[in-house]
């Protein structure tokens, strides 16, 4: 492992997100807020520090690394992100906790949008602004930033490719043009001007400035924190519907809006993923809609019976987790259609967690094929998506990660289940599916109303697994742990 | 298809189901019971009836046949099984409605044990022994038996692969000498005489002779219905730990047993999955033994913790489905591990339900594979277990079962919601979960206390289905659905 490289990396890495911290630093400053203001300059004091220090140590590292370094660099970048990116909330004295501030953080890089906050307003514009910034960050990757704007010299278009990989969900990586790099700003470029729509559509529905901008950056990486304590349930109408339709929008597999972009919207529309993503969300809006019609005070007409439909259908299936009204109070059946969303996800090469409908959609190939060849041995079948063959390797792995998702929903939940607080078996398995699938918000003792400060620091922290976990599918993370990866020279 | 042959089959097992209720019919009239007397006569002159005319019109049925019609075959005759065995149920006005009826033999049959029954005692001991035969008959597979008897003439091994195949749970088959149709006497002779153990060690722990009878087929079958309303609650202490010891020893692949014959200990000693089961049966009873030692009132004392450990973990993870104490009182990491214990189920070649232990050690094995093969691209790694290698075709099979497993809990998770009972999400889900895994109670509504019988007709067969499901592990239920297993004249 060219270890020195690594080191190198995540320090420009650290020196990218303290510039990052800069707009929350000014924020609280304007705000008078002095305490967040000086926890974001010591904050950025320390990261400076480290990484110029790394910098000089790792001023010879040799220039030739291997492509699966990628992976390993992109868990430890993460870990190290949100270690450090928890500095000012706990510096400013406003999360006493450091573990709590870590759980946070990590929240909202990997777009969770779960909380330790019981009152979100105390914490002040700065360190909220930050906070949904992180989510922003996280969204479309902070190593896809990185190589969207640093040259990495020499021939490394696998190393770059592998991060993509690591960073971008999905069974496999957006290569829009044939050098990764240049993908990688393309990618950048139109998270941003999507962001930026999102930002004026919100203005003009009249949610305050600040709100839009925060809002805005929790759509966006599919997040799902909020700036006030009543969530998004008090913003007007027209903001929550600019809301939906950009959740939406961001739960779309970002090739599809390249596709739009060279004007190809035959193979946009043909796009099988884009399809069943629109026709799930469809079918479940219509479904609950239905279902709620007339039995909680927010669904008496039909106008907010829509909208909150909608609203939440979107951000359950983006795992966003904004919320306009407690639909734990919806009936059965809803709940069950929520519950089934919140697993099945947005789409792969989007900023949405959970497995992804691309997975959802070959697992179910995978299923039709084999079922297929049991009662017909002799007759061999391809499987096709998006009329190009998928590989068996692809199958395989789509197969492992699937495996390894429920091993991991399993080993969190035994975890959560013996902490001393002793939650109930729902609350307990939602915490890990909230979590784990980066949602945000479960349900009881951890619902929408609730928080997730009551469980000790250790559940906290394997919880911040499961998110990096979850927002990293799996196996970066699992290499950090793995003796092979650093046993061997490679 | 070879219909003919098929309905022949069909109609030779409907016949040996006829001979089955004598006993019960016996015990009816013994006890002077006229209704339920009435019932089994009626029954069975239906049974022989349709079975007679079915004979007559397929007499003449080609004798060729292909390995593949095994599947379908087996799908059909669980169906007609389960109609006809409600008869008895539905006839002597027990229970009044013929789909409660249907619900309860699918439940006796797939050794599920879950029940619409509010008052079992009311039923009456003939009809008592017939619910509780069911899961003798179930647990090894009725078409085994058949096998094991009937003489087929002929060169059919591949069709009498195929029944095995379809009937044995598990991702490969017991093979255990090269003639199937001796395979399959074999392991009757077994399940007899396991069972014939365990009554006599009921009778010898002082469990009253019919309860004795009925409980050894619960056992046996891994099913769980019982004969008093207090579930096992009230045995003497030394008949719930022989209980404790047989169900654990009915989910023990019979594989193992064959190797004991055989003076083979230690290939079985050796065997994966074997040590597996039981490490994972020991870690469970003792974890939970600590985590609910004085915290109900009947796990004050170190003896009764134990044996409520013991027999709640051998219980749950066979899915029998039997209970000596209120389990819904533990805190929720002891209710945790029986969740979990409930999705791994007991060995593959045994009578038990769930995933199968084998299938999860495969999938951990496909895991670590995969994520070594992400990190290390050039080597190529083989999964093995118990020595031999496993192929792919194998580990594809068992991906596809893993995903429609998965897809099958949904599907019936959402209808269930559905019902205009309006349950609670975590009793809609336990009852998929005690449906599909045949393991008998959920939690919440249709907890031990309580009972199936609040869900519409339309749930009750969708959860019938999903008991057929679970017992033949999808794919010959599969076969009965499929366009393609029709339409093709193969």
């Amino acid at each position: 492992m060219n270890y020195k490289m690594m080191g190198r990396i995540i320090a420009l890495v650290v020196l990218i997100e303290t510039a990052l911290m800069l707009p929350a630093m000014l924020i609280a400053l304007i705000g008078r807020d002095g305490a967040a203001a000086g926890g974001f300059l010591v904050s950025m004091g320390i990261m400076l520090a480290l990484s110029s220090v790394s910098l000089f140590l790792t001023r010879n590292a040799p220039k030739r690394f291997f492509a699966r370094e990628g992976m390993v660099c992109v868990g430890m970048c993460w870990v190290v992100l949100s270690l450090l990116g928890a500095l000012p909330f706990f510096l400013s004295g406003r999360v006493p906790n450091y573990m709590d501030a870590f759980f946070e953080t990590v929240s909202g890089f990997t777009t969770t949008g779960a909380s330790i906050l019981t009152d979100v307003e105390a914490l002040g514009h700065g360190l909220l602004f930050w906070r949904s910034f992180t989510h922003w960050v996280g969204g479309m990757g902070i190593l896809v930033f990185f190589l969207a704007i640093v040259p990495i010299s020499g021939n490394n278009e696998g190393f770059t490719l592998h991060i993509l990989r690591a960073e971008s969900p999905g069974p496999s990586v957006n290569k829009m043009v044939p050098r990764m790099r240049q993908s990688a700003a393309i990618l950048y470029w139109m998270y941003v001007a999507l962001t930026v729509l999102d930002i004026i559509c919100l203005l003009i529905a009249r949610m305050p400035v600040f709100d839009a901008f925060c809002i805005a950056f929790g759509t966006a990486g599919t997040g799902g924190f909020g700036v006030l304590n009543s969530g998004c349930a008090t913003y007007p109408p027209a903001a929550q519907n600019v809301t939906t339709v950009f959740m939406i929008l961001f739960g779309v597999n970002f090739g599809c809006y390249y596709l739009l972009i060279l004007r190809n919207i035959t193979g946009m529309l043909k796009d099988e993923e884009l399809r069943a993503y629109l026709l799930i969300i469809l079918a479940a809006a219509v479904l609950i809609a239905f279902n709620i019609y007339g039995k909680t005070p927010d669904t008496m007409g039909v106008e907010p019976t829509v909208r909150h439909s909608a609203f939440t259908v979107g951000s359950i299936i983006t795992t966003t987790g904004f919320s306009t009204t407690d639909f734990d109070l919806w009936p059965s059946f809803s709940k069950a259609i929520l519950l089934v969303l919140m697993f099945c996800g947005a789409s792969a090469g989007s900023t949405g967690g959970g497995i992804k409908v691309v997975r959802v959609l070959l697992l179910l190939k995978g299923i039709k094929r084999n079922a297929h060849h049991i009662f017909h041995p002799q007759e061999v079948q391809v499987i096709r998506f998006n009329g190009a063959r998928v590989g068996e390797e692809t199958m395989s792995n789509l197969n492992a990660y699937l495996a390894a998702y429920v091993f991991i929903v399993i080993g969190t939940f035994l975890i959560l289940s013996a902490d001393p607080v002793n939650y109930s078996v729902s609350t307990n398995f939602s915490a890990v599916m909230a979590t784990f699938n980066n949602i945000g918000p479960g349900i009881e003792a951890v619902g929408p109303t609730q928080n997730f400060s009551g469980y000790c620091d250790l559940s906290k922290l394997v919880m911040s697994a499961a998110m990096l976990l979850g927002r990293l599918e799996i196996f970066p993370i699992f290499a950090l742990f793995m003796p092979s990866t650093f046993r061997r020279g490679f």
